[in-house]
């Protein structure tokens, strides 16, 4: 089960607007048509959107001249023209950097082989993307015990990443490990990410699992219907503060009321040392036809509403109980041991 | 602006599941048509249910016996028949329980006098209703100041009750009161009375307003982008403790949390004595299909997924800054002070 495929130098992505309908593969043939994949939402999830992006890179690399200098330039723009499409998840940024990175390293070579050199990083963050999620789901079902009920939000599993995902990759590994959990997920609007792809995921892998409202999650938790939750960031500072889907904000602080442990689970990538503190990430506002409009075809409200949409929300890190990584679990203190974690 | 119409001894509805996009009256003729308008939410809001409700036995007068024994025990199980439609709210057990005091106050009548009785006071309810919602506005509108943000949740205007409505009615009020509050109202899933309904009575008031997804509210109170509160409620216990649309309790932890005065808006008639806290009222749990296909129309995830659809939930006096009623505002301690409103 995978979203994204590199192969003979081609690209295809599983169109994921059109899930839980139809699984449609898509050729990307395009670094412009990648751009669009992600901007609306057809490559999504923060790690997987690292992974495409750098395959984007290397489907472009025949476009650009074989001259160094010249080479060099458009090969900037290229990972600039990627990191315009969207702002809040880091993982995009990770990967476009670790290939820039990469071409620097190897100035000296030719054209060519710096070329080759993208396309191997790209690969590797691919490989390392599938490891990461089994590193971090392990490391997570260590927090599962038997016949619990998780809660989660959005898509984290193999849509969103190149494995088996994150906090839906601790839920899955849970459940191969016999632990039976039973798994709430919100719907998450505008995008219903949670109804139409985690949902489809938990079906797929027979996970015992039940669709609910976003506004519902405060009343299972205040009926002790929820013994912990697990979601997913798109950015992690240096303190802790995570970016996530909207509505994480809104779960983190019920979970705290009603004393019900609140898991982030994310690889490395995820965290963006770079800033300090949540007010400091970009947060993304969309098209306000998101929220008037159900999946581009129910209008919900008069023509002439106004909606606010912002797709990411930011949770302070004194709301988090732990942050599951690929390379352990992170308690707070956060500042002192994602420092740790990280060097 | 008003959704029901009595007019010689005809009933009219405005059908709610219609709207935004079209205005569609429809004539209610029997009671058992009436019972299902009100279980399919084609008439909704809880003070709109009882009037209507109380209207429902008029029509269905002309079918009941003329002999008197026979008549009482017709009407009886008319008014049990009715109070099966929906089993949270409670205006429409008092105004159904109104028209049976009546009658028996009454029984030595003939059973054509006990009739037009009962019709008159069904009338009276209504009249009622509509100066409770200009009483409670004027209350409620003291409560705000000039250029504030109010959140507000589900729908409480002109088409959930006979008059200007409850919290939306508080809102209308400060408008008219040159006060230009600014409106955020939750979308409300699964059945978007927010989006549907609020939206479009916001539109008709020209109120500046914006629609957002229930999940974003938080992350709305966390900017500082919501001074207040206000929504309505379907049954207040004599403690306090308020049911209303799924969504509340949530807003009320959140509010809390974020200092935000929360206030619930209702008139007399909501409240019920008989119950002293929040979890002795019955939540009315509807079909999953509401949550799995939105209005009917578009299938948001796996046909084969199970989704838990609680259409209320409950919250405790303790998130609640007052009770705007038409007969003033009620602070803490509520036990008190309910009970010194109601005598």
């Amino acid at each position: 089960m995978h979203s994204v495929k590199f192969t003979n130098n081609k690209l295809f992505y599983l169109d994921q607007t059109k899930l839980p309908k139809k699984e449609v593969w898509r050729s990307c043939r395009t670094i412009k048509s990648g751009w669009k994949a992600i901007k609306d939402l057809k490559v999504r999830g923060a790690p997987l959107i690292g992974v495409f992006a750098a395959y984007c890179i290397c489907i472009h690399l025949d476009k650009l001249s074989k001259t160094k200098s010249i080479f060099f330039k458009q090969l900037k723009q290229s990972f600039d023209y990627l990191k315009s499409s969207r702002p809040t998840a880091v993982n995009l940024f990770w990967a476009l950097d670790r290939l820039a990175k990469v071409s620097l390293e190897n100035e000296q070579k030719t054209v060519k082989q710096i070329k080759k050199d993208i396309v191997k990083e790209a690969k590797d963050i691919h490989r390392q993307d599938i490891e990461t999620c089994s590193q971090l789901s392990n490391y997570g079902a260590t927090l599962i015990k038997n016949n619990e009920s998780i809660l989660t939000h959005c898509n984290t599993g193999f849509l969103a990443t190149s494995g088996q995902g994150t906090a839906l990759g601790v839920i899955f590994q849970a459940k191969k490990q016999g632990k039976n959990p039973t798994v709430y997920v919100d719907e998450t609007r505008p995008l219903l990410q949670g109804a139409r792809l985690t949902a489809w995921e938990l079906k797929k892998k027979k996970v015992n699992s039940f669709l609910i409202t976003d506004s519902s999650a405060a009343y299972l938790m205040q009926n002790k219907m929820i013994d912990k939750i697990f979601l997913g960031a798109d950015r992690i500072t240096a303190l802790g503060d995570t970016a996530n889907k909207i509505g994480t904000y809104s779960l983190a602080v019920l979970a705290k009321y009603h004393k019900i442990p609140f898991y982030v689970v994310a690889p490395l990538s995820t965290f963006d040392l770079n800033l300090k503190k949540g007010k400091d990430i970009a947060i993304e506002q969309r098209d306000q036809k998101e929220v008037k409009e159900i999946l581009g075809q129910t209008l919900i409200c008069p023509r002439e509403t106004k909606a606010v949409n912002f797709a990411f929300d930011i949770t302070p890190s004194k709301f988090i109980k732990a942050i599951v990584t690929d390379r352990g679990i992170v308690y707070p203190p956060y500042k002192k041991n994602i420092e740790k974690l990280i060097k």
